[in-house]
């Protein structure tokens, strides 16, 4: 093909760059930098990330035979719909396939229940501040009103003031349980008493990316009595326990009309391939997805009290990483530790620049991490 | 995890099935069946595609490696906005990375370039009619109105007509070249004409999904003088020539503004880890990418000739598939051909009830389609 020619632009031709309003009020999604951006910058090798909430054991043997099994399809169309993927997750979790709906990331379903639900310039959606930046993204590039309840100090949920939000245009409410960054996760009788008392026409989102890693899902989750709840839906994820972040696959349990109306709207192959058959795989699975679980309760114990102990204060958490408040300045924290090849995130993207977030390793990486920390506060003193 | 019970929903709560109207309004996606569909509906085995303008080759070896090779890495998240992928689209059509935006699929950008470009109730969308179903779906989804000018008998392009339905508020026109069922690809000076005419305010999107395969992309593509047209965007995908249609992974070039505003406004993570892989071994494999468009203009030719001798109209064609009218009834064609296991596209959800689409398939397969066509008309006679 011949290189784009770099003719001046016809002058009778207008420079299109207008573009709407929503779309360039949009606040840019700020990512964590990769492990080889880091090891670029910093001229490192072996470099660990415990940034972005991924899954310390990688993923399961049978996803990796899947995909390379399924490599050669590659040029294939997927079902449209992806119904297999949707009855193994109807069949795994025992709900009607019509309840299930997947998305490319949960990150498209959140998009789409926006677009579904709110009109631009009328309706509103309520979140807590800190969220999931993803929230007020997508309400916002579709022009829809987005109102912010501040956590409380401890980072539990004030649920009065997040009701005090709400009006009659109220469209969608998100919380997410356990919470991110800071790994809280209500009794579900909170959840609960959201649900009923939420205005009439708002839909309750509950994003349960980071469900699994609780202990007591029963106790915390509105999964099991989600049938009686017709304004609420939940979104899950095989990004964290089932260790598919890199395939970008989210799921939804909803009330079937809602379902319907999402698989209606959503593009008609919006599920890659190789997400549908590593997500089956990953559903099979059971004991890497069971030692997954161990694995990051047992190095959540772990760092709790390692970091307790080196006077950092560290938030409860339910999910698959610890918030911590560093007994020195956390950006100069989080530089130190990447000077040495470990990539944290600080929480300046949530507005929380005196905080850390760091995702439970595998044994090693949680080893490296406290034995690294340890070092660095020695040298602090001397 | 404990199965949903069914308890009856809590009596206070509504049932939230209220969604936009523009939601419940939008016409389902018709996709083609399967051949798993097909061989459990018809009880055969060894069924054969030619229905989804597939790559009739498959996918390259490189591109089966470097998914096997990858598939480990399937828990990271992908980079935000798969830098390397598109440095390798750049570089490989010697662009500025700047210009290239990559899609979940062309979808995703047909999607986002309607909701940039186009304020709801306000804006409008023009195309020719059939046209790709998801400019209309997208469009009506976004709440946009979308008109349509017929294609002429010929179903070449009848520019007049669609000039004749913009105004000031059209913001988008989509066109697809070479065009989608016909395999009609005009010259290019038809499409500068175009750009040259439209309302100032609207942006010219060319979907040139099957352009690799026309024989003289220099007398039929904008794209060596792209940088001339700040109004024009070009669509590409690597669903077809280079065989990744089940990876979802489409690119535009375009003016590096719109491009911005594009990028800004993409889900972070809607390219999958390993599409981003496949895309950039793709592009490495010229010798694939060549053999296939051989393979695909060799089998044109030959399906072309085949079937004009059986008493097909047989279409000009520069895709991968030939638009043909058969000498009986379409309908009953195309199910004659399912029930001996070969898989057509009847062309009814593009309301051409007479027509037919094949897609150009392997050696093997084209011959296999001539026979079996032969015979049925064969029988059909005595």
């Amino acid at each position: 093909m011949p290189p784009l020619k770099p003719n001046p632009p016809s002058p009778d031709l207008p420079l299109l760059t207008d573009v709407r309003a929503e779309a360039l009020d949009c606040p840019p999604y700020v990512a964590g930098l990769s492990i080889e951006e880091i090891q670029e910058k910093y001229n490192l090798s072996g470099v660990i990330k415990l940034a972005s909430n991924e899954n310390p054991l990688g993923c399961s043997i049978l996803v990796k035979r899947a995909l390379c099994r399924k490599a050669a399809s590659a040029f294939r169309y997927p079902q449209s719909g992806s119904p297999k993927l949707h009855k193994a997750i109807a069949d795994h979790f025992r709900v009607d396939p019509a309840q299930v709906v997947c998305g490319n990331g949960s990150d498209e379903l959140i998009d789409l229940l926006i677009r579904i639900r709110a009109v631009p310039g009328t309706h509103n959606i309520v979140a807590f501040k800190p969220c999931f930046a993803l929230y007020e993204i997508q309400a916002r590039f579709a022009g829809v009103e987005f109102r912010q309840a501040p956590l409380k100090a401890d980072f539990t949920f004030d649920m009065p003031a997040l009701l005090a939000l709400t009006d009659e245009n109220t469209r969608l409410a998100f919380i997410t349980t356990p919470d991110n960054p800071s790994g809280h996760c209500p009794p579900v009788e909170e959840i609960i008493a959201l649900a009923q008392a939420l205005p009439p026409a708002c839909l309750l989102v509950i994003d349960e990316a980071y469900m699994d890693f609780c202990d007591d899902v029963a106790r915390h989750s509105l999964f099991p009595r989600l049938a009686e709840f017709p304004n609420a839906v939940i979104l899950r994820t095989f990004s964290k326990a089932y260790g598919l972040a890199g395939m970008r696959l989210g799921y939804a349990f909803a009330p079937v009309p809602l379902a319907d109306a999402l698989r209606r709207v959503r593009l008609p192959f919006s599920i890659n391939l190789l997400a549908e058959a590593a997500g089956i795989a990953a559903l099979q699975d059971t004991a890497f997805y069971e030692t997954t679980l161990r694995a990051v309760a047992e190095g959540r114990d772990l760092l709790s009290h390692a970091f307790k102990k080196m006077n950092f204060t560290v938030y409860p958490s339910k999910a698959n990483f610890l918030l911590m408040r560093p007994p020195y300045t956390a950006r100069r924290f989080a530089e130190d530790l990447l000077a040495r090849g470990i990539i944290v995130r600080w929480l300046t993207s949530y507005a929380m620049p005196d905080f850390i977030r760091i995702s439970i390793g595998n044994a090693e990486e949680n080893d490296r991490l406290c034995r690294t920390v340890a070092e660095m506060l020695h040298a602090a003193r001397a």
